[in-house]
């Protein structure tokens, strides 16, 4: 019984990573689009959602079928629980990349910022790209140094983030409403995908200190 | 046991409810400093917020709690489960409340939209106090029909968040990028604020079908 268990973890952690893989193509994907206005790359991202949706439906099964079977206790019970939570929380990564992709398709064939803002969103776009890598890392290995290079990589998009802001609303901002509402939307859409993936690094790095949830906000 | 069981339900539920009367104090505070441009209740709903958060976690303990001592099966496990993500989304609903607060704080003593945009604001505040209002009595009552009730107010935020982006994208607008920054963001915070409440409905809605999981996305 608990080898079996040992095996239904597994292939939960494994489901974790699979999705996250997904997850870090997707914003790879979206983020490409976004900055060369590629199109058909942006139908790629939006079609491919749905199959991280149903992956992540399919986990959320598993895991309570799990908890149902198994009824596990302590630290097994806190895994199947923070499976679930990560699960949701990678679904709404895989939807930021998604509303990036839907911005690049609505400004097509148009850029959706304009020239002073290209190489600040190059960079978030980056960073996104190895937030992912390192989230689908921690999730495949739980080295939680991982977890610490994700946060720092955070605090980097935060800064971009609030420098997106002070160009927009700055003198020599030319914009005019349109670039102001798909940089602001774009901005946040690029730093609420690095929240997602912070708040799942933690979850994985309090694991193993037994009080992860009080720091779940 | 099984008594016990139920008793500790109950209290799951009524932890709940009392969660979501906080985030319908919160975002009825949040939208009337923002459309009045009043600092000191903006502060509470930002101070506020911390206690939505605390509340959150404590429900979340007692939620796992349950899971390991009592070990539940079938529909009993799913209510558990769900109780989990409702206590999640209850806690997003205050953080949009939160955010909407920020902004109100952050123009004082200016309002933070134009004249132009001001009743579709004071609109979209209404019908989110009406959908945290309906969602509470939803968690308290399970009274289905309330969750359809949700759905169509979401309906209606849904048309006027999209009315923000037409005005602010047409020929008549005259907002400055601050303007145009603030408002783009007040509409998402709004329309994030219903469509957790319409996550939550769902939740409720599908517990008794025993399929909720697959309408989670």
């Amino acid at each position: 019984m608990r080898e079996v268990f040992q095996q239904e973890l597994q292939e939960v952690q494994e489901r974790l990573v699979e999705i996250a893989e997904l997850v870090a193509i997707s914003i790879e994907n979206a983020t490409t689009a976004f900055n060369e206005s590629n199109v058909t790359l942006a139908e790629t991202v939006i079609a491919d959602d749905d199959k991280i949706d149903a992956l992540a439906v399919s986990l959320d099964e598993l895991a309570i079928n799990i908890l149902a079977r198994q009824q596990p206790v302590a630290r097994d019970l806190r895994i199947v629980v923070s499976a679930l939570r990560i699960s949701a929380s990678l679904e709404r990564m895989g939807d930021m990349s998604e509303h990036i992709a839907q911005l690049a398709r609505y400004r097509f064939p148009e850029k959706v910022v304009p020239k002073s803002l290209r190489a600040t969103f190059v960079e978030m776009g980056q960073l996104d790209v190895i937030v992912a890598r390192k989230l689908t890392e921690l999730l495949r290995t739980e080295d939680v140094r991982l977890a610490e290079e994700i946060r720092s990589e955070d605090d980097k998009i935060d800064a971009l983030h609030l420098s997106v802001f002070n160009k927009v609303l700055g003198d020599s901002w030319k914009g005019g409403a349109e670039d102001t509402v798909d940089s602001t939307l774009a901005s946040r859409y690029h730093e609420r995908f690095a929240d997602h993936a912070v708040s799942i690094a933690k979850k994985v790095q309090y694991l193993g200190t037994g009080d992860w949830v009080s720091t779940d906000y």
